[in-house]
């Protein structure tokens, strides 16, 4: 069952949000989806955003400015929530780490694996609702994501290649085994042995043998996370040793905020375009 | 004194977010101005945007999705505060009169005489910042805005036609003095006598001898306010009668949201650009 909670007809097209129970996490799940316009019975191919520490589906619905370019190339836009949610629901008192700060991960420690079970959220329940509900080409998804949703659309890219024709992030959490948040929430949510974090961390990944034919991250040089948390040059150095044809854009004078996001949205869209194949409206 | 609040580069330029102390106001107030790249020692034409009830510079500046058309088109975009702020001014229960609800009126009844005095405000002083402070070439002025801030931007630009060359709205409410809305807060603001109405009442000043050259509206058809609020067939009737060549899009299936206001922001900024002549960058 999928409540409607919101839907505003936008650029000719419809940005709804909606609300289900999810036998993943065991809470009630909120997340938006904007649809073109299309012809009756089409399909259409699908760009799944993930958002970063203490987001929901709201920040980048409000502030992504997808919808135009979306729009124009024919995608179905999905925004999930980064986090289970809701008074049962274990948190944290940093913004890190919790309710707000999921990583996308499938929680191994209590009191987190209760509900925490995000990774088999987006890969597994989600992507069986938006077929069911929405005018969706399963066979054309891309996955794009920012700071820990750039971590998430990585990582479960690089895990899933055939489900996902193209990954693109902006300021991704790029190794959370090699930086502070990351190492809060892998240690938390999965416990002290590292092997286990190696499939949420996408250098490991790469290390370990994932690949991906498409790759393209933009990263703000202002940003005030660049250095101790971000650090795209352990990516770049993962991808330069395993052959993977990484582009990544160094943007002077841009932050971590969605003026960033927003101001290189269409360039991530149309590159996913590229790679998803013409609309088929 | 400005202060600066947030200064984040986007598109190319930079939004910023500015407060200083207001002599018309006597309270602090914020503005948000957003300018695009320039050659050193341009002067930029601007657009004003005035925003609708409950809100504050944040709204258009998140999620108004001009940016990218400003910078495009060099444009400036100036989103001031709906009214005067703090502990010390004067507010009503309702979410239509009092703070966030200022509808660009000096008051003349106390207690909100004091402090409201927003006309004075986005007429006079706030242009005389902008224009020490910014790359503003003020012979270039645009206005517009959003239903109480398209009733703003229809009343001062009809007030004021050489100093806005061009006025286009959203939803405006086109007659205050014909709706409930505008009944409080023009009743509240200005007391009983409604000939003191006039001069903020679209209608009423086009019935009073005012014109302009370029009026473009759009108004959603979905809009839950329309029939008892907006009325947009009043101003049709108003300038139809006066001659005005007013443009009014009636939109299909649109609402009162930014959804729809993003949807048309590019339309009314090329129009607006196309009257205040070429960016001299």
């Amino acid at each position: 069952m999928l409540e409607t909670i919101a839907a505003n007809k936008s650029f000719g097209g419809v940005q709804g949000v909606y609300k289900h129970a999810s036998d993943a996490t065991k809470t009630a799940m909120t997340f938006s989806v904007f649809v073109p316009a299309h012809a009756k019975g089409a399909k259409l191919p699908l760009v799944w955003y993930l958002s970063g520490l203490t987001c929901s589906h709201a920040n980048v619905t409000e502030k992504g400015e997808y919808r135009k370019i979306c729009s124009e190339l024919g995608l179905i836009f999905i925004a999930p929530d980064t986090s289970p949610r809701g008074e049962d629901v274990a948190d944290d008192d940093g913004y890190d780490f919790g309710k707000g700060a999921g990583f996308y991960v499938d929680a191994a420690q209590e009191p987190w694996a209760a509900h925490f079970q995000m990774r088999r959220y987006i890969e597994t329940e989600l992507p069986a609702i938006i077929a069911d509900h929405f005018p969706a080409d399963m066979k054309r998804q891309a996955i794009m994501g920012h700071s820990m949703g750039g971590h998430g659309a990585l990582t479960i890219g690089l895990r899933n290649p055939s489900t996902y024709r193209s990954i693109s992030a902006f300021s991704p959490i790029c190794s959370p085994a090699q930086c502070p948040w990351g190492e809060k929430a892998l240690g938390g949510y999965l416990g002290d042995d590292r092997a286990s974090w190696r499939e949420y961390d996408a250098c490991a990944l790469i290390e370990d043998g994932a690949r991906s034919d498409a790759l393209l991250v933009d990263q703000g040089l202002d940003d005030q996370f660049l250095t101790e948390q971000l650090k795209p040059e352990l990516l770049e150095a993962a991808c330069d040793k395993a052959g993977i044809n990484l582009t990544l854009n160094r943007r002077e004078g841009y932050d971590h905020s969605y003026y960033f996001i927003a101001s290189f949205m269409e360039d991530h869209l149309r590159w996913h375009a590229a790679r998803l194949g013409p609309a088929a409206r």
